[in-house]
């Protein structure tokens, strides 16, 4: 517990559209690409992966992408639940690469992962060169995810498929309720909606997907509950995941008008209660998976 | 489906503390004793029942109490996956107690099942009488879920579990959004809450549970997701349970004040988009086991 300090829910950096990379791996990624935010997002994957991994197996042999690995928190639960897949991990910031890079020697050391910088719009990849697509936290945090999803498919080949695992904001509740809280979780909600993303975007994966023309959509919640059974998920979640990423926004909203800093830490508090011995707190993920025709 | 009309996700009658069983059955209990309500209730509890249900086994010849039984939605569930049981069915209502035990006879003739009337809160059983408690969709109805509970616990053996089932209607959220209705979900969460009652429990359940005394608090989610990839659970749940709900209290939230008559018809129409093609809708239960000490 001690060690376990993952902070976003929501979590792969994208750029807008159009952004080049360079000048995107410092824009437009609500979280931030600091090294304490990289350890966060290890250790949340790590929480979450049975809950977010189960039934993602590939044969191997495949030919897998992974769209916006960042620093490879999913990269390497996707190698160590699939070991003989061939991996290309994709995502536009040179730095978070070479993140992802360096924590899969450390973790798998003779693991072997292509790695490509450049734009989930533009990837240079030949049509169908791919048999499955993993895209996990990305499409949150993209202006036009339907464009995203269709430039995607293209790398598919017929048959093949994609996994999309997304957070919904709108899913987290909690107790003790109270209005101050529910206010710095909007906030998060308004700050991503802000920067061109979509912090509710669990609820919207079935029509993107099928919008985008894949066929055999199948999305399904993946639920997280804490309560003061589980002491382990209080502290890895609701307080070490949930709490701290909407705490990490104070600045910006504070900046953005959305708040004064005393109301905000008000929330917070009020928030964090959900993470005392009588506090519980809800939150699902989704978890889609669906067929290029 | 098209005899499907289950209406209420949140459906067991209970009167408030103190109310007298006989004034009880007119009053107090959100959704109605209509015999349209009692087979929306049955409806329901039929589609819901895997989701439910599951987990929920009593060795044979227990001795189990089902606490606010109703019109008998559940209890045709519990004695068809627990043959074996002693049940004893309680409700404040003789009417629903009565359609109940038409509801047993006809689709499990020969089931022995005893019948109670009587306010949950002073049942007349000896202390210990019961090895089990089975107690759904009824404390979200009552003044003092915690009292209800204390009292309740009496009546179980030490060692003996409670079984609690409820919704919570925070948990609801849908494609497309849209503020009027999030509106009309609020009304009946607002019009619950003045009838003594709480539609958001289900958060609240461990809390409960620990407070009355009970040990071993297990809590866990049971999440519903409705696509058009699930046509079935759209009209089953998403348009037949869940709008439909809302719906029925339209002409309450009108009279209280809450509503006009036009933007509570404007806030249902947005709801309903959740359950065309390319809507989604998602809630979540919370079934919670607990053991006596």
């Amino acid at each position: 517990m001690t060690t376990s300090t993952p902070q976003s829910a929501a979590l792969r950096p994208e750029p807008a559209a159009d952004a080049a990379p360079a000048a995107a791996a410092d824009t437009g990624y609500v979280h931030g690409y600091s090294p304490t935010e990289a350890r966060r997002l290890g250790e949340q994957a790590d929480t979450l992966a049975a809950l977010l991994h189960a039934g993602t197996s590939y044969p191997a042999g495949s030919r897998v992408l992974e769209v916006g690995c960042g620093v490879g928190a999913q990269t390497v639960h996707l190698l160590t639940a699939n070991p003989g897949v061939l991996l290309t991990a994709a995502d536009v910031s040179a730095d978070s690469l070479a993140r992802a890079r360096d924590r899969v020697a450390e973790q798998l050391p003779g693991a072997d992962v292509r790695w490509h910088c450049g734009d989930l719009h533009r990837l240079p990849f030949p049509d169908g060169s791919f048999d499955h697509l993993f895209v996990c936290f990305v499409l949150e945090h993209l202006a036009d995810p339907a464009a995203a999803l269709a430039a995607l498919r293209r790398l598919l080949r017929p048959g093949g498929t994609v996994t999309v695992i997304e957070g919904d904001h709108g899913s987290a509740f909690f107790h003790p309720r109270g209005a101050a809280a529910q206010r710095v979780v909007d906030h998060l909600v308004r700050l991503q909606a802000d920067g061109g993303g979509d912090a509710l975007i669990g609820r919207r994966l079935y029509p993107l997907l099928t919008g985008a023309g894949f066929r055999d959509v199948a999305v399904g919640p993946r639920t997280v509950y804490a309560d003061g059974a589980r002491p382990a998920l209080v502290e890895g979640f609701t307080r070490r995941t949930f709490v701290a990423m909407v705490e990490a926004v104070r600045g910006e909203a504070v900046e953005a008008g959305l708040s004064t800093a005393e109301a905000f830490d008000r929330g917070v508090a009020e928030l964090r209660r959900a993470a005392e011995p009588n506090g519980t707190f809800h939150y699902t993920f989704f978890k889609a998976v669906a067929v290029n025709p």
